[in-house]
């Protein structure tokens, strides 16, 4: 294939592929290129480094688990505070799935944000936005008390980070993690619950 | 020194400072047998491994601050509630501390807990247990809702993994960790606070 017509989806195929097949540790920018039947140089002249392809590899699996996300956050059909825990939940176990059935790209997620790559910070933006979003709606809906969105999404964040920190990966497949997460969602959405006021309680 | 004499403390004691010298990926029995004048057979006649030395390193290191954070599980002078707050805000800074203040013996703790060491669980174990004391004091006295202290003790500790899992120490020197810890126990003991009866409400 010669370099014009590389397509760099083509290139990000080939290193997937190499990385499920070698390994974070020993897969490199050569193996791709052997792949694609191109010099080295071609890959180089669309991802200026090793870590600049495997980022891109990785921003598109992670990617790949959003429309299954983003239909929770926009299904209107049950209020904001619904659709945060349903949101939660389905985030965590599509990443649950993710190392149990992509483990070397997943390793490959943990070599990234373990180094100096943005990735992991542009995926913790991502999840507060939502989870910002969600907040928001919740309380304009009246499921939720009002709370600051931003500060608050944070604190679910933190709150939730046994759940969702790539480093942490090996302890999602402990028994009983599903539980333990409902057990932390319940609590966290009783917190924000709106209060009764003496009315609604005499009722 | 004779091996029959050899004290168990001091053979900690040269362990810890040779870990603190040489960090956790250099140091060996070797090292320690040599500051104490001994061969290294004298120190396995004490510990059967490298791994179980360390260990008993670590153990009587992080047990430094327990007294600290036992002074507050035990000081009956504010609610349940507010102890529960007090002891983990304690128990973090500590943790914070001992990472900038001794990297070395907190890198054996995370060489440790990578590996198949159980000292990880054992602390995990106790921080457990002393939350469960917490939450069933604060039940007692009326300062949290009536919960199960079991499940809530393993919500609260999940809820707290960003603040205290040694894989995510990297991150405890963040600007504003001490404010997201404070947001997350409000978020907490709001949620454990106990239900306000429709006539308080009235008052």
């Amino acid at each position: 294939m010669p370099s014009e017509v590389l397509d760099p989806q083509a290139i990000l195929d080939a290193t997937e592929d190499v990385l499920r097949r070698h390994g974070p540790d020993k897969a490199t920018v050569l193996d791709v290129a052997r792949v694609l039947g191109v010099s080295h140089g071609s890959i180089y002249r669309h991802f200026r480094s090793k870590t600049a392809l495997r980022e891109a590899v990785i921003r598109r699996w992670l990617q790949a688990s959003q429309p299954e996300v983003e239909a929770v956050l926009h299904g209107h059909s049950v209020n904001g505070s619904e659709r945060l825990r349903s949101w939660l939940t389905t985030l965590f176990r599509a990443k649950w799935r993710q190392v149990s059935e992509d483990p070397e790209l997943f390793a490959t997620l943990q070599v990234l944000s373990a180094s100096d790559s943005r990735i992991g910070l542009e995926f913790v933006g991502q999840m507060l936005h939502q989870i910002e979003e969600l907040v928001a709606a919740g309380v304009a809906d009246g499921s939720l008390r009002p709370v600051e969105p931003g500060p608050t999404a944070q604190a679910i964040l933190d709150a939730s980070t046994r759940f969702v920190h790539p480093a942490l990966a090996a302890g999602w497949s402990a028994p009983g993690i599903d539980e333990d997460l409902q057990r932390l969602l319940d609590l966290l959405l009783t917190a924000l619950a709106p209060v009764k006021t003496s009315k609604e309680n005499d009722d």
